[in-house]
């Protein structure tokens, strides 16, 4: 396809302002409109100046939003908000990149269950493709409706994933111990985002079975290996805006030597995705503003659990910057294009 | 006692500095002497103009501290300087304070082969008390050489050892994923302790069983049950100053409410440890510039681990604050004193 | 005398929960009560966890709050808010010190032009005394109603009153350069102190003669000189929790040795003020988490202006800390208590 | 031009590591070497890991890398050090791009006078062109030898060259109050750059007329005016990896339009200048990560000095940025190549 017209709605939380960032330097896209509910009327340069000279538009109400027509609508809505407003471009078969929760789940009722609301739209669940390229590439390439993943679950789905798919009778009391950024939490008004409450300190908090992205994570450990999975998740608060590192623990009957040799395997061509060498860990600077998936492998030996230290930027691994890779798989673009 | 002298080997570390403010506030204790090898002769404020009208005592060389006598010593010098310092005082029966690990650890191997170096003085590790005022409260009473334990150790052995003294048998794979701030790296020039390397950064290392202070864990948590035990400990570095965050997982066959009952009645008089209600979890933040430990359960059930998640400042209960908590011990004064 | 009870309304914004971490150590004051609208009936401890043990009490509400009768109450309540639940109190011949805005301007007219709304009694603005210990300490301690001043205030006024009473003909173009850290802000929800929007930022604001902070300084100045004083003030917001830092411009015709020598003397016996040798300039970690206000003196000659480097914490001298120094002054304690 | 070559010396600082960065998006320019004392030997990617897949160049000695034919080399190396390694490169007559301060200052006296060091090829300065593009740009696609600027001088000479060349007569007591990002003091081990002295500190440091900034900074706005011109600076130390805002003082005849007014007649038409409507500011992170540099004006008016806010990337615009947007000229490239 030689270039196409995107709008995004919902543009001016942090997962907006990355995916205009992104858009302003690909040759073959053009931001069409920008929306939000809040800022309706003004230039999007005005809420953010960081935007200056490179998104200058006015950005238009939801109202507004849903009269466009364009070749691909991203949604950087909350969940709940976001399928509504996806469901008129959807009907319009223009194709929609929501990367809220809302299509991420395939079961209406694990839905219901984790995010505390029926779905206005179980018929869709089914349709949504799954945007983790490295796992889906083919059937994203052809997907009209796709649900990009959390950031959490792309931390820990991507390394675990290929172990799950090769060597699932082997896999036991699985534990991800995460750390994320605040921009994770989005621009809302909450205490515990303000500045003062999150530098220096550091907290867990909905550790154990109780954080969301768990609904995607069980989900897609399950469909690679065919048994349902539940691991053990717990979710920190680091003091830093972007990034996200999991730290996850494998008490099972596999050596570093074997989980390394099989993410590596899995992972051979992939441009995104960085496999360490042995003992070798990858911090959140690595990975801070970038595409990049950094995977290192330790531990072990001696029935010590194997240790898989994985990095990515919440922002664009873990939302826009797959979003865009999504974007670029879905028409036909270099899966790379603006993403290096 | 009514009134006792005290001397720091190695005040100027981060360590050194807290140990002086606290003591500033003591009304049984008078600071002596204050040594450094590296700014002798200088003010102990011109070094840390923090310190101006507090502590304006000029710092000693390492040779004419140990000409001193004063009642107690306290060593904030690194690991294998240390011993060597504090042996002239203690041959004069000067109670000593060590922080450094040169005391910690009972068997000289173990000694040698986590600090890759022999035991100048193996003789003294048998005489030396564990300073954890806690379990050891009455030797600790009667020491003459005390080992302050460490600062990630103390952060995982206090909410471990009561489990372990009543339930070793249900405890296995045991895990705990720590973070630490910076302080913790000491005031040494090393390039991951820059600015512009750790903040905005998050990272792991020495993950698994590579970690020194494995070797005191390991040791204290063996003898709280009377068999070898062996845990994974994965320590991460944290944009912080100061504070430990360890997230333990405890894959055994205790349910999260019995293990906050053991904790609970372990620790119900203990005026620095505050254990919190089920599922309410402390971060840094509450206990930041404070000698407490706080100590929150959550998880287990269903064949998920229980989590325990315990914070600590880890210059203060781990390191100048327990130090002085054992001092009072030592010398009979309130045990508070000078901590609240 | 030998010993008071307090008590404090709006206790848990930042200044509320310094004041009793404070007051905890106070051994001739006892928190009687402590208040607040948003969370009246939880503890203070429930609201922020790092009080437990140390002020498990009750929140009041402000109704309640009212009838309690004390020998002193401090008021940490946003201004216009403040005058209002500091009436009743007075009018009981209770002694009050206002940590709020709202009786440090003696001229109505200035109260209203700067706060944008009229004073709801300004027959008790000439009662109260503006409470900056080292320059109104007689009149402190006959005090019924006390104005204790802001944070910008106390960083500019402290170096600036000594010059302005001896010299203020020779100074002109005073420019004040100030950076404060997010808890000057308070803890409202506000977006520009979110984490993200903060960290790793730095921004001017409310700059050149906007700030309602020079109500103050202005007055006080002019005060000290007998005539009429407009400094230039450009506040900034730091990345940091807590401190002030702030660069104070002379464009006059002293030299750096003079002003260091009036300021050296204005404050030789102050047990809060260190005046630091020529050119040696003082930073915010040198007074975080103290009382101190530490003040350095650089440049001047050939035409160039004298540089007047003040820090002080935003928290503690520019606000509960010089609330409690003012508290022991009124009631006759050792200035110091509570302090050091 | 089609295409060229490129070579870096003294790659492995934190200015290098952003111009590969930013090289490795440049479709007409190729990296052929990068170099470095400490670490040849070593690929980039081993020291820098984020670089892995990006910059995977074993880097050369310098002894290797004066050997290499390229058309345009980047200095990265600290001033002394620099002009000897640019030398052989200048005499093969390979265009050079030197990010040190070595060929910025004109007059070897006043080289040596700030840099304490007499400079090794004095006649070389004469030919050296002064790499600020919005000013020199005829000069700078000529330039066989480019001096780029310093950061905390393109902060301040970008708003203030306009107002000294059309109004320096009406010009006094010009203050800069710079605030700068750490990775200002580059990657090497020193005290004050370590992560537990920065953070959750502020600091001045080398204010009045005692940083090396000034001899360039004073002579490019006398060489915009004519006559001689002594500015006062005052750089300080910011809790923030990168980024710098300059609050300069303009005490003089001057109102805020006027200066607004010819500011932004001079840079309508400049992509990486953004100046803002009258009372707005800019902040640091509105030019983070981007070549930008924003200029707003408040202030003024009774006696008031004009206040300009300025913020760049210290590393992008204030280094590697612009040395690529000079590279970007010298070669014909589209100035903004890579830089968007």
């Amino acid at each position: 396809m030689s270039s196409i017209t995107v709008g995004i709605l919902g543009a001016t939380g942090y997962t907006g302002v990355e995916l205009i960032k992104l858009l302003s330097n690909h040759p073959s896209a053009t931001l069409s409109f920008v929306s939000s509910q809040t800022y309706s009327g003004k230039k999007m340069s005005e809420v953010f100046p960081e935007l200056k000279y490179v998104c200058d538009d006015v950005l238009l109400s939801p109202e507004d939003a849903i009269k466009q027509t364009v070749d691909c609508v991203f949604s950087c809505l909350p969940h709940a908000t976001s399928a509504g407003l996806c469901k008129p471009f959807i009907d319009k078969g223009i194709r929609v990149i929501d990367l809220s929760a809302d299509f991420r789940i395939k079961d209406p009722k694990a839905y219901a269950q984790w995010y505390k609301t029926e779905h206005p739209y179980p018929q869709l669940l089914e349709k949504a493709v799954f945007g983790l390229p490295e796992h889906y590439r083919s059937a994203i390439a052809q997907a009209s409706l796709l649900a990009n993943p959390g950031c959490y679950s792309s931390s820990i789905m991507l390394p675990l994933i290929p172990l799950y798919k090769e060597r699932a009778s082997q896999l036991t009391g699985v534990i991800a111990d995460s750390k994320s950024g605040v921009s994770g939490a989005g621009r809302s008004l909450k205490l515990s985002s303000l500045f003062v409450e999150a530098h220096e300190n550091f907290a867990a908090y909905s550790i154990g079975r109780a954080h969301r992205h768990l609904a995607e994570i069980d989900q897609e450990l399950s469909y690679a290996c065919g048994k349902k999975v539940e691991i053990t998740f717990s979710p920190h608060l680091a003091p830093i805006n972007r990034g996200i590192l999991s730290t996850i623990y494998i008490n099972g009957q596999l050596s570093a030597e074997e989980c390394l040799e099989i993410i590596n395997r899995a992972y051979t061509n992939e441009p995104f995705i960085r496999v360490r060498d042995p003992g070798d860990l990858p911090s959140v600077r690595d990975v801070a503003y970038t595409n990049f998936c950094d995977i290192g492998v330790a531990g072990g030996g001696s029935g010590q659990p194997v240790i898989i230290v994985c990095t990515i930027d919440n922002l664009l691994k873990g939302a826009s910057g797959q979003a865009l890779q999504n974007m670029n798989i879905m028409f036909g673009f270099k899966e790379t294009t603006a993403l290096q």
